[in-house]
C-alpha cells in the first residue's frame, strides 16, 4: 500500500527567516528511501490555532503527519496539544518519559524544573520515541487512519530521532525493508551521470536508482525493497557493481561522505603522510582534511603562501620561476608542491596556484585557471584545472576538491 | 494597514529533499523588515492542481501571496498558469519581456528554442519585474484584494528578484518606506544580549530592535518606518548608538558581514599585513580571511603547523617549549605567533593551538581548551580560551573567530 505523508513544521523562528527548514529537507530525503510520498510541507508559526488548522487542512490530503519542532517546555509542547486535541487524544503522564528526565538532568547536576514534567505528558497509547539527544520525547500513534508521528525541531535532535526512532516505525507500515546505498562520485555532473545511467535506471524498477547533486560531487543512490535487508542488499549489490562499472575511476566511493575522508582513509591504510601548500585556495584544503577527526595521524602541516615572499621564503621557490612564469604557472605548482614535501616533511604534497577572482592577475590569467601539483617520491605531477567564470567561493571549492581527487588518484594507482 | 503575507514555494525537488527551502527563509527576513507578517509556508510539488490547492488556501488566509519557484521553461510555466487561472486572469503576450529573452540568448551566442517565449506570457495588467539575474521575469498583480508576486526558484536568481524587485513593490503598499540597521556582534549569545537590552526593547515601537543569533555571533535588528529613508535612519540613529553603548566592545561594526570583513578592512586601512599559524584550525583562519576577495593585499601566507615537527621545523617553535608544556600551551601558543611574523614577514600573526576534539590529548588537556597568540611589533598576548565541550566543528569555528577577534580588537586599541 502507497502512502503520502505531510510535513508539519512548528516554529515562530523560521517564519521569520531566521533559520531554514533544514528539517524537511532531511525527512523529506528519508521518506524518499522508504518510498513514500510527500505532497506537501507546511511550516506555521507558535500559534496553537493556527498549528490545529494546519493539522486540519494536512489530515485531509496524507495519511501520515510529521511534526517537527514545538516539542518542549519553553513553547509549551504546543504541538503536542494541538495534535492530541486535533486527534481527541488525552494527555497522560508517562512515568518512564518522566524518569528520563531526571535522570538527564541529573547527569547535568542541574534541577529539574516543573515545567519540564510537562514533556512527560503524552497522548493515551501512543509509541513513545526515546530521545537519546536532547530532552523531549518523540510521539507516534495512529488515530482514524492517519499516523502522526512528532519530533522535536533542532536539526541535529530532529535528524537523529528521524534516522532512528521514527524510520523504523514507518518502515513497519510497510512489510519488508529497504536499504540503500550511495555510490559517490566527483569529476561528473549530475546530467553527465544521468545520460549516461539512463538506460540502466529506466530499466530498474527493485532496486531503483537515482541521482542526486552535491556540491561535492554527483552521488547515485541505488535503493531495494525486500523482506530483509540481506534480500535487499543482495538485490543492490550487481547494480552497485553495474553504476561503479560505467562510472569508472570517478566513482570516489560507496557510502562515504568525502573526498577528503576517502583520502584520510587511504593515507591511514597505506602509512603516508600529506602536506599542503596553498595559494588560491588559501588553506581550504588543509582545513577540509583537518574537519576530520583522526586527521592529525596523516597531515604534517601547510603552507599558505598566498604571496610570492611566502612562495620563496618558506616554500624555496625559486624566485627566477615566479618572475619568469608567474605565480599561475604549472613551474610554480610544481615547485610549490615539491618545496612542501620538503619543508614540511611529508611523503605526498598537494599544491594549489590559480585565480580565485573576481578579477584576474596583472598577467591576464582568466579567472578559475588553476593549476594543481602533486609531490611523492622524487617525481611530481601537475594537472591543468579550469573552473570557469564562477564566482569565487566556488573556484576555490572546486580546486580544494580537484586537489584532493589528485590525491586520491595517486593513491589508488589511477595517476 | 497592517498586512499578512504567505510563501507558496513550488518544486518536486523541495519535497524529495534534494534542497532545502533557502527561498522562503531569505524572503521571511525581508518581509519582517518590512513589518509584514508571515503564518504560513507552503511547498508543493510540480504538479498543476495540488499548486491550485495550495493557492486557494493561502489566499483565504493571507493579503499578499508570494510564490517562488515553478517558472520558466523547464516547469512549463507552471506556477504562472495556476495562479492566472486561480485568479480569473488571461495570460497575454509581453513583447518587452520577449525582447529580453531574445537578448539574453543573443548575448550567450544560442538560439532562443520556442519553448522560451512562454515566459512572456503574463497576466493580463499585470506589473512585469524584469529579471537581470536570469531568463522567467517577475510577475505582481493585484486582484481580489490579493496581492500576488511571482519570482523565479533559484536562490540567488530569487534573492536579487525580492531585494531588488518585489521589496519596493510591497514597500509601495505602505505608506512611507522601511529602513533597516544591522549591529554584529562578537562573544555575546542572543539571549544574554536580549537579556542586556530587554528594557530597551520593550520601550521601543518605531523603530524596532531585535536580536537574531547567527553562527558568527548575535545581531541586533533596528528597523524603523518613517515617511523616507532619511526620516527612518533619523529614528535608528539614537537607537544604534544607545545599542553600541550597552553592548560596548562585543559590537564588531554595524551592517557588515563578517570579523574577517572587519578585520581585512582595518588592515587596509592601517596598512598592516597578517600571518597565522594554526594548529586546531587547520587552516581555516587563513580560509576564512581568503574567502574575501581583495585578502591578498592583507595576507602574507599562513602555516598549518600540525604536527610538532612542522612547530619545530617551519615556524622554529623551540622543542624544549614542545617537550616541556606540550603543543596546547600559552608557551607555545606565543612561540607560532612570533615565529610566523617572523617567518611570514608579516607586521601581526596570529597563532591557535588547541584540542578541536573528539578526544583529548596524551596529557589530558580537554576537548575545547585553546590558546590563541597574536604577535606584534615585539610583543605577544596570549588568550586562553575554553570553548566546551561541543563538536569538533565548533571548536575550530569559535576558535577562528575568536582568533579574528583578537586581531580586531588589536586593531581598534581594545586589547
Amino acid at each position: 500500500m502507497s502512502h503520502t505523508a505531510e510535513l508539519i513544521a512548528v516554529g515562530t523562528e523560521l517564519l521569520l527567516g531566521s533559520i531554514a527548514n533544514t528539517d524537511a529537507q532531511m525527512i523529506s530525503q528519508g521518506l524518499s528511501e522508504l518510498g513514500i510520498n510527500v505532497y506537501y510541507h507546511t511550516v506555521v508559526g507558535d500559534n496553537p490555532e493556527r498549528v490545529r488548522q494546519a493539522v486540519d487542512i494536512a489530515r485531509n490530503r496524507a495519511d501520515i503527519l510529521i511534526t517537527t519542532g514545538g516539542l518542549g517546555p519553553t513553547c509549551d509542547d504546543l504541538t503536542k496539544v494541538a495534535i492530541a486535541e486535533a486527534f481527541g487524544k488525552k494527555l497522560v503522564f508517562h512515568e518512564p518519559s518522566a524518569q528520563r528526565i531526571r535522570d538527564r538532568f541529573a547527569a547535568m547536576e542541574r534541577p529539574v524544573t516543573e515545567n519540564n514534567y510537562q514533556q512527560a505528558m503524552l497522548p493515551e497509547g501512543c509509541t513513545v520515541l526515546d530521545n537519546d539527544w536532547g530532552t523531549a520525547p518523540g510521539v507516534a500513534f495512529e488515530a482514524d487512519g492517519t499516523h502522526v508521528i512528532m519530533l522535536p525541531g533542532p536539526p541535529r535532535e530532529c535528524e537523529m530521532m528521524f534516522r532512528h526512532r521514527a524510520m523504523p516505525y514507518l518502515q513497519a507500515l510497510s512489510d519488508g525493508v529497504i536499504a540503500s546505498r550511495t555510490v559517490k562520485t566527483f569529476g561528473i555532473g549530475e546530467s553527465a551521470a544521468e545520460a549516461l545511467l539512463r538506460d540502466l535506471m529506466n530499466a530498474l524498477h527493485n532496486p531503483t536508482l537515482a541521482p542526486y547533486a552535491k556540491p561535492t560531487g554527483t552521488e547515485l543512490r541505488i535503493t531495494a525493497h525486500a523482506p530483509t535487508r540481506e534480500e535487499a542488499l543482495a538485490l543492490i549489490a550487481p547494480v552497485e557493481q553495474q553504476v561503479k562499472e560505467i562510472l569508472g575511476d570517478r566513482v570516489i566511493g560507496v557510502d562515504v561522505n568525502s573526498l577528503e575522508e576517502v583520502c584520510l582513509a587511504l593515507l591511514k591504510e597505506k602509512g603516508l603522510t600529506l602536506g599542503t601548500a596553498e595559494s588560491c585556495t588559501g588553506g581550504l584544503i588543509a582545513k577540509l582534511i583537518t574537519d576530520l577527526p583522526g586527521s592529525s595521524a596523516v597531515l604534517k602541516g601547510g603552507v599558505v603562501s598566498y604571496t610570492d615572499s611566502v612562495k620563496a621564503g618558506v616554500l624555496g621557490v625559486p624566485q627566477d620561476l615566479l618572475d619568469q612564469y608567474g605565480a599561475v604557472s604549472p613551474q610554480v605548482a610544481e615547485a610549490m608542491a615539491r618545496g612542501a614535501k620538503q619543508v614540511l616533511g611529508c611523503d605526498i604534497a598537494v599544491s594549489a596556484t590559480g585565480i580565485a577572482g573576481p578579477d584576474s592577475d596583472d598577467r591576464g590569467n582568466p579567472v578559475g585557471l588553476v593549476y594543481l601539483g602533486l609531490a611523492y617520491e622524487d617525481q611530481c605531477v601537475v594537472k591543468e584545472f579550469h573552473a570557469g567564470k564562477v564566482a569565487r567561493e566556488r573556484v576555490r571549492r572546486m580546486s580544494a576538491h580537484t586537489a584532493l581527487d589528485l590525491v586520491r588518484r595517486y593513491l589508488t594507482g589511477l595517476l
